[in-house]
């Protein structure tokens, strides 16, 4: 029987998709011949690919807005070091929201000066920090809309004359948001789209060339989009499952259908932990993420009754992220309602024998 | 039928692997679960990205040898740059032997003087440069083992005082050489390893942390070392698949088994473009490449013929690369003999009705 997979990422995915992938790994296209030993040049694979960047921009609104999808390599944390080698002449100001805003600000300080507006770092990043001013003499502004370890997600962004890049790794797809505001979106796939190995990025191409220090090939996004997102061999079967992912969302009804879906479970899940004397919730109410909500035992006695429990139940992946312990569960969009009621079923089953 | 894959890279792999991944997209290690929907940080994945990691040294035999096997993203572009900014401080000498070497110099230029110690260019690159000589004050030197587009081979490799770096992405494991006469070997997955988005890299600990420049964490092997190849998430399925071919490999008998089968194959065809008057070999008899044999028609008018005929032979892959033309049949170590045997019978086919 399948798990329920709470799993943070690389993360649950949906079951069609995987066995469109699985198959496509013995037969792909009825080519006969498999996925991954095709050359990335023909055009069964140009197709995917294609196909996987048009579904990206359609899914975001995006099209015909002078912006660019790309598949890349290297997940977010190669994008912390693109976006600076691409974007930064002088000086960025970043929002500092958790270890990988943490990580993105280190990064880019190879090539510039940084402002780090706000961090919420005091109270061990349980909360998105507000009021801060954004600078006007910058050359963007960074934050990253959802933090997978602690739990927390951005509602509202700043509004700023600067270029506006997020990564949106861990909630792109998740929710309707205005994404013509900004000007660089990244994401690795392994939450909402596809393995791990792939990483979209969306960027609007009059952001581009305006910096001075030479890039090199495989860092320049002007040189991925001249290629068509193929300057050297692509991630081929992360794409082509990106691909299959992106596809399933829209004949779900796109963002706006499961955005419906993530309130849903959030809501069950959050109602649950607020309700029960037994747990409590680790973040601000107003901050929480609709795709990790993090929760720690009232009673750390109960740890083990607890875990027996949910592991009993068919669940995976529930345990917090190894730099903050208690729980998370991740409800990324593949997640079923029925997975989440699981979970809550379990919470409740050790209220009732506690 | 499945068909004699001579794709040039992504290319043929093992019927056995492509099996393994297309159940462990569905379930890996009977976790009820897919191998692309875990933890990274699971034991389960854990255990193949190190066992992936050993099984890479043991088949080159660089066990404790002060080597260290990484598997990282980005393909060899991404190496054209990583071995720059982490080894080049002031010169470094690369030879010249196709595409792939020049690009690599091209990135290279960005972090020192570059000196071009020898070049093929003069011929189209249809053979391998000799009596060079490699300057003693230089910070390494680079080459490219075997050219997958001109289909030359590097069948012996300088002796020299500097370390000693060479791009094998498209002959590692088919050959035996001694290997622990090299400092830094790099190969993108896609020919004799896997599918594309790994990039395996085997680096001797010591010639690192000589360069003064600040290098970026992703562009940072001994970060990648510290890390166990594990600084981000890695391209799981892509790592997972090069395991179970580098397992097949040692199962089949290593490098050494290998080696004869591949140059039965190449002699095979060889002896076929020599000895059939309608097609001429490209390269220089010596420098020819044992994975990929480029060759003419002596007649381009037999074109349309010669195509049809191996295309209902059930043969893909035989086009040369876009920038050359004419035909290449790589042969990369999970391709059979029968398929070697299949594209000779169809070039004897052709002479009988030409």
């Amino acid at each position: 029987m399948k798990k329920h997979n709470f799993s943070a990422g690389p993360c649950i995915l949906p079951e069609s998709v995987l066995q469109k992938a699985s198959e496509a790994v013995i037969n792909f296209n009825n080519d006969n011949l498999s996925l991954i030993e095709i050359s990335h040049r023909s055009q069964s694979f140009v197709n995917v690919i294609e196909k996987a960047r048009s579904l990206a921009l359609e899914l975001l609104g995006l099209e015909n807005k002078g912006y660019k999808a790309l598949f890349l390599q290297g997940g977010a944390s190669m994008q912390f070091l693109m976006t600076a080698y691409n974007l930064l002449n002088k000086k960025a100001a970043y929002l500092n929201t958790g270890t990988w805003s943490s990580k993105a600000i280190k990064e880019a300080k190879l090539f510039g000066d940084l402002i780090e507006v706000a961090s919420s770092k005091d109270k061990g990043f349980n909360y998105i920090p507000k009021n801060y001013e954004v600078p006007g003499d910058i050359d963007y502004f960074h934050c990253t809309s959802n933090n997978t370890i602690y739990g927390t997600q951005m509602k509202s962004f700043p509004e700023t004359s600067a270029p506006l890049i997020c990564d949106m790794s861990s909630d792109i797809f998740s929710r309707q948001l205005d994404f013509s505001k900004f000007d660089l979106i990244y994401a690795g796939a392994q939450k909402n789209m596809g393995p791990a190995g792939a990483t979209l990025v969306v960027v609007k191409e009059d952001v581009l060339g305006k910096v001075t220090r030479q890039i090199p090939s495989m860092l320049n996004y002007q040189l991925y989009i001249e290629k068509e997102s193929m300057f050297n061999t692509p991630p081929v079967f992360s794409v082509y499952v990106s691909m299959l992912t992106l596809e399933w969302l829209k004949d779900l009804g796109g963002i706006e259908f499961i955005e419906k879906v993530n309130k849903q479970k959030s809501a069950l899940l959050y109602n649950e932990i607020d309700r029960n004397p037994l747990f409590n919730g680790v973040v601000n109410k107003e901050d929480r993420s609709h795709m990790n909500a993090t929760f720690t035992l009232a009673n750390e006695n109960l740890k083990e009754k607890f875990d027996t429990l949910w592991k009993e139940a068919n669940i995976n992946g529930l345990h917090g992220h190894r730099s903050v312990g208690g729980y998370r569960a991740s409800m990324y969009n593949a997640l079923p309602l029925y997975s989440v009621q699981a979970l809550v079923d379990v919470m409740q089953e050790l209220e009732r024998i506690a």
